[in-house]
C-alpha cells in the first residue's frame, strides 16, 4: 500500500512510519519535514500535496496542536488554536483527501486519552479529541462506500514523558511503538468508525 | 434559585423553563425572545446580559445551530457554523458567565444523542456534541471549586418529530418534558462533569 503519514517526524509519527514502513510504501509529510510538504492548517497546501502524490491507499495524521493552559485563563481565542489545528486540520485532510485516494482507502486520525480522562490544563485537548472521535463515528457511515475512517487515541507516550510527566502523574505511559499498532489496525484491517484506544 | 435559561423559547427550552419554573425564578433569554436578549455568537451581548442580570445561581443553555448536510457536501465552512454556534456559543457562555454567577452555581449545556448514535447528514452535529461532552468533563475538574458543569444529551424530541422524523427513523423520541428532567438533575443536584443521556 502507498501510505501517507502526515506528522511522520513527530513522537508518534516516527513510530507509525516505522511500523507501517516495514510492509508498505510510506510517504512522510509535515510542514517542514518529510517527502512532501503539507500544512494541515492551509487547505491549499493539502490540495497541492495530494496533486503531487497521486493516488494513495491510506492517509494517516499524527499531528495536532492545541493550547494547554489553566482553565481560568482559557478564552475563545485559545480554544480556536486547537479547533483550527488539531480538529479542522485533520478534518480538512479527510475532506480534501477523499477526492485523491484509492477506492478502498482509509483515513486514520489521532485523538488521545484526554477525551475521557481529563488533566489540568487539558480542556482544549479534551474538547478537540471529543470532536474528532464523534466526527469519525459519524463520517464513517456517510463516506463513499469502501472508504474507511478511524481514530487512534493513545495514552501519554513514554518517549514524551520527559516534558509531559508533571501533567500526567498517575498515567501509564504507552511506548510509541505500541501506539503505532493502532494505526496498523486501522490501515491494514477493515474496521471503520472506530476509536482504537491505546492506553 | 435564580436560573438563566438561554434558548427558553425553543422546543427543549420551553420544557426546561416549565420544569425549573415550578420551583425557581427562571430568567429566559434568546436572540429575539425572553426576559433578556443574548446572542451566544456575540460575546459582547453575553457580557451585557450578565451585567444586566446580576448574580445567577444556574445557567442553562438549550441552544445551538449546526449545519445538517450530506457528508459529501460538507466543507470547512459548513463545519464552522456548528463550531461557532453550538460549540463556542455554549463554551463562551461558560467562559463569560463564570465571572457573574454565584459561588455554587452550575452550568448546564446541551449536546444530543448524535455524539454516539450518528445519522445521515449529522456529522457536524456529532462533531460539536462530542466536543462539548469532553469539554464538560475536562472543565469540570478545573473550574473554581464550588462551580459545576454538566451536559444533557437528549434523544430526538417528540415535539420535533414532525420535521425530524425522516432523519431519525428507528429513534425512540423523547418527550421534551422528560429531557427537561436532565436539566433539573444538573441544576438541583450536586453532580459535575457528567453527561446526562436522556434517550
Ligand atoms: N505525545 C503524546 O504523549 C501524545 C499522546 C496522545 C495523543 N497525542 C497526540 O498525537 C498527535 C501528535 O503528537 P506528537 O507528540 O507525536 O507530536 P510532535 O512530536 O510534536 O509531532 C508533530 C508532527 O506533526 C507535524 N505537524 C505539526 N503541525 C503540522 C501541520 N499544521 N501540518 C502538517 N504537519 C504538522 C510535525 O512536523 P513539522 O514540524 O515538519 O510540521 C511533526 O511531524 C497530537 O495530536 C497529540 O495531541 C500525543
Ligand atoms: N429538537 C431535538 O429533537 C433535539 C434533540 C437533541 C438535542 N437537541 C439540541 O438541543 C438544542 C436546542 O434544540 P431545540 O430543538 O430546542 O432548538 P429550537 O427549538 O430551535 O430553539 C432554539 C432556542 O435557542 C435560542 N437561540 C438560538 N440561537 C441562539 C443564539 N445564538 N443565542 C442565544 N439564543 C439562541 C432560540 O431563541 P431566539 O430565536 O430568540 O434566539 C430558541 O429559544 C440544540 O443544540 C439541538 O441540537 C435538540
Amino acid at each position: 500500500m502507498k501510505v501517507l503519514v502526515v506528522g511522520a517526524s513527530g513522537t508518534i509519527g516516527k513510530a507509525v512510519a516505522s511500523e507501517l514502513g516495514a510492509r508498505h510504501d510510506v510517504i512522510t509529510a509535515g510542514r517542514n519535514s518529510g517527502n512532501v510538504v503539507m500544512d494541515l492548517c492551509d487547505r491549499s497546501s493539502i490540495v497541492a500535496a495530494f496533486k503531487k502524490l497521486g493516488t494513495v491507499d491510506a492517509v494517516v495524521a499524527t499531528t495536532g496542536k492545541v493550547h494547554f493552559g489553566d482553565f481560568a485563563e482559557m478564552d475563545d481565542e485559545k480554544y480556536r488554536i486547537g479547533i483550527n489545528d488539531k480538529l479542522m486540520g485533520q478534518v480538512n485532510l479527510v475532506l480534501i483527501g477523499r477526492d485523491y485516494v484509492a477506492d478502498n482507502a482509509s483515513f486514520t486520525l489521532t485523538t488521545g486519552i484526554l477525551t475521557k480522562d481529563p488533566i489540568r490544563y487539558g480542556s482544549s485537548a479534551s474538547m478537540v479529541n471529543g470532536a474528532l472521535e464523534s466526527f469519525v463515528r459519524a463520517s464513517a457511515i456517510e463516506m463513499k462506500p469502501g472508504l474507511r475512517i478511524n481514530a487512534v487515541s493513545p495514552g501519554v507516550i513514554s518517549e514524551a514523558m520527559e516534558g509531559y510527566a508533571p501533567f500526567f502523574r498517575g498515567h501509564d505511559p504507552v511506548p510509541a511503538a505500541r501506539a503505532a499498532l493502532g494505526y496498523a489496525k486501522s490501515v491494514e484491517g477493515l474496521q471503520t468508525g472506530q476509536v482504537f484506544e491505546i492506553f
